[in-house]
């Protein structure tokens, strides 16, 4: 992307350093803000919480099995070693383009020669936000304390029940939504049930729970090959999940959902009839994924077109048309992925697109500031991966010698490390990996653990 | 304690086991049920949480360098291999001691044969309940993690915030109680101001916090000789802490705390002169503690005496006047410790206190079973040890030769295993370990995650 070195975006007084703030430390804003390091500008980093979180391992903290702080990093420890960024907890909640200004909810704010926005997405319930009391989605800690809450409290009520309807209820439990978060849950939640729980409970069996993942589509993870659907679609119900395809869910609340699914999915074998009510107070909605509301505050103040999930869309260099100050980048942008010979496609909502981004965003600020042309941002897809339960994954990687896949096992081993790999600081890594070894040999889940039984008055 | 081996307490029907209910499952209620294992009767263990805490170490949570589930177990796991053992997640409401059952919230209803009460203690604010919004004490989970919101976004907010007399507010720290809980607290909160953050905040500097020790009392850790308690004041001091004696806190609001200290202690030259007003947002109780309510239920249900705290007054077996078939324990219990050549003490509330009287009870109601006579409890006092911070801690031990007292590093060392050798479950010994050494070498804190900004509404 060329642009003119001109104009107030770099009128900046002399005397002082280039102020970029940055909106969000997820994976876009914490590599964005790394690539500032030891260069000659004044970065503050805002974010709603106090910590990076490690969103790919989030369901583990959600099904008992790490500790929150194995996942979640403490923002100013990542960047104690970086004097030229200030990291501030608090929430943007004003954007004002042309005083080159954000304005937190405390009051405070903060002037910008460069706006880096990375403020990710939410859940959204296409519509229907009554269904989140019932149907908690899983974006943050105190989403995913909130879902294990509900796991391990149904299995407690239900060895408490005497009702034989109202305890199979409670023994029932439902995700929607069989993208990789979903497969995922169900996976997981089904391995609670037979393994985890087993000889624990003394009037229920908790492996009679019934576990459903319901997909509005034809087929379980649509971002992978068709081939690998089918591998994981094998994977879930060897592990007990009752898959139902092209489902669609039309009502939810405190005491069941409601699913109509056309006659042509009953006949087929793998899936499950599934028309109708069905009685269960464990429901987690991996169904739907919004972009951040700063998407829209951002549309409002530059004039930034949105797609319908409230995406911000962007220049090829990241940057919003008409203000080469701003960027947007991670799930709340909507870039576009140009591959020869291929029409572009969106570049899709994961951590290494974000992270990729964050890169591309910072370094084209720097290019700027130093009178060089910004460049475009190109997506580098190294595959997919997505795990299923115990020894059970699709792997899916784009390699310069072609796509290379497989599943089972292997596939289980490449996740797993992969995820170390890439998960933020050493001590973190080590306890992991101890708590997965431990919950291999033992099926034990080290993190069963309810702080707080009644939960959170509004939910 | 000689008791008649008739009466209904007997009067089972000899083709079932004796149902015990355990009330509670703290170090009392655990070690009775553990007791029981192998043992011809049917155990049920009903608590309002679904763990077993390791109290002696959530002032770590709170000052987060532990992860919850590091001292929490399961109590199902803890259970897993004694099948005579069903437990319940629910809370007792109601005890009828006529008809031998305890109900439950939910309105399950448990008949016992024998009954065990182990409700353990909570905090007491000396009859101004107001206070606990401002000044949260410590005794569950969910008041550690309140306690660690407060803490780490006291340091956020004066980071972001431009008054000088605000900021001051927000970086002091007020602990109320110099017992064992409000020295760990101060002694923690100091190293965190003075090592953990170094180097994190661009605007405040978190070593300039002030962490001021509040107690009533002429000196600190008055449940050990007062030599003992001289070194642990000398500790404290030496890490930073502002220690106030003699001194009393008349008001507790959202701004601060009112404090009145006679002029003898501002004459004192280690207390710090401490009349009136101190502003300061994060206050935490550590002064009082009052037997669960469940006490005054259970004293309505026999007719048994409490005392000015709540507990019960128990005969020397450990049940209750004209109850034989009630036994309460721990924190809950009044009984007398006998010495000889020295008139008799109520038991301490301490955990080893808790473990012994839990098997005494169990171990009672086996000879009752057994038409045995009940034997008195003899509490063994094994000594007394706390941690100040880093390196420092006050130990005094009973030993056959005499007392043995020592403090500093060694006592510190011996703190460290002590309590690691205590810890439940292999896996957590492990963590815990991991987490204290690395600590010790970066003086990093591993668990600095908030998962809820807000906080509860009520709270």
């Amino acid at each position: 992307m060329i642009r003119r070195m001109s104009g107030p975006s770099l009128s900046q007084d002399a005397n002082r350093r280039p102020r970029v703030v940055i909106v969000g430390c997820g994976f876009g804003g914490l590599e964005a803000a790394r690539r500032f390091e030891g260069c000659d500008v004044e970065v503050t980093v805002v974010d709603k919480t106090n910590h990076h979180l490690f969103q790919p391992l989030l369901y583990q903290v959600a099904t008992a099995g790490l500790a929150a702080p194995s996942i979640a990093a403490p923002v100013r420890v990542l960047f104690r070693k970086q004097p030229n960024v200030t990291s501030l907890l608090g929430e943007v909640i004003r954007i004002d383009a042309a005083a080159r200004e954000v304005g937190l909810a405390d009051g405070t704010r903060l002037p910008y020669d460069h706006l880096i926005v990375a403020a990710g997405s939410t859940h959204s319930y296409f519509g229907n936000d009554a269904w989140s009391r019932h149907a908690p989605g899983l974006k943050t800690l105190a989403d995913a304390f909130e879902i294990r809450r509900r796991i391990l409290l149904s299995f407690e009520s239900a060895e408490l029940e005497t009702d034989p309807a109202r305890r199979r209820a409670l023994l029932t439990f439902a995700v929607i939504g069989a993208g990789p978060t979903g497969v995922e849950m169900a996976g997981t939640l089904a391995e609670i049930a037979r393994h985890t729980l087993q000889g624990e409970f003394r009037r229920i069996d908790p492996s009679s729970a019934a576990v459903l993942l319901i997909e509005g589509g034809p087929r379980v993870l649509q971002a992978m090959p068709e081939s690998l659907s089918g591998r994981a679609m094998e994977q879930l119900e060897k592990l007990g999940v009752q898959v139902r395809l092209n489902a669609r869910v039309t009502a939810i609340d405190a005491s069941g959902i409601d699913v109509q699914s056309p006659g042509s999915a009953a006949a087929d074998a793998s899936t499950v009839a599934a028309s109708g009510r069905i009685d269960c107070h464990c429901v987690i909605w991996a169904a739907g994924v919004a972009a951040s509301p700063l998407g829209r505050l951002l549309a409002q103040a530059t004039g930034a077109e949105t797609d319908r999930a409230g995406r911000v869309k962007v220049q090829p260099d990241l940057s919003l048309p008409g203000h080469p100050e701003i960027s947007v980048v991670g799930d709340l942008a909507l870039a576009m992925s140009h591959r020869t010979g291929k029409p572009p496609t969106p570049v899709p909502g994961v951590s290494p697109a974000a992270k990729q981004m964050g890169r591309a965003a910072a370094a084209n600020i720097l290019r700027r500031s130093a009178g060089k042309e910004t460049l475009p941002f190109r997506y580098r897809d190294y595959g997919n991966l997505a795990t299923i339960g115990r020894n059970s994954a699709v792997v899916d990687l784009d390699t310069p010698a072609g796509p290379w896949r497989f599943s089972g096992r292997m596939a289980w081993l490449f996740w797993l490390f992969a995820h170390l790999y890439f998960l933020i600081g050493f001590r973190n890594r080590l306890v992991v990996l101890m708590d997965w070894a431990s919950a291999y040999w033992s099926f034990q889940r080290y993190a069963r653990v309810v702080s707080d039984v009644e939960g959170k008055p509004e939910s």
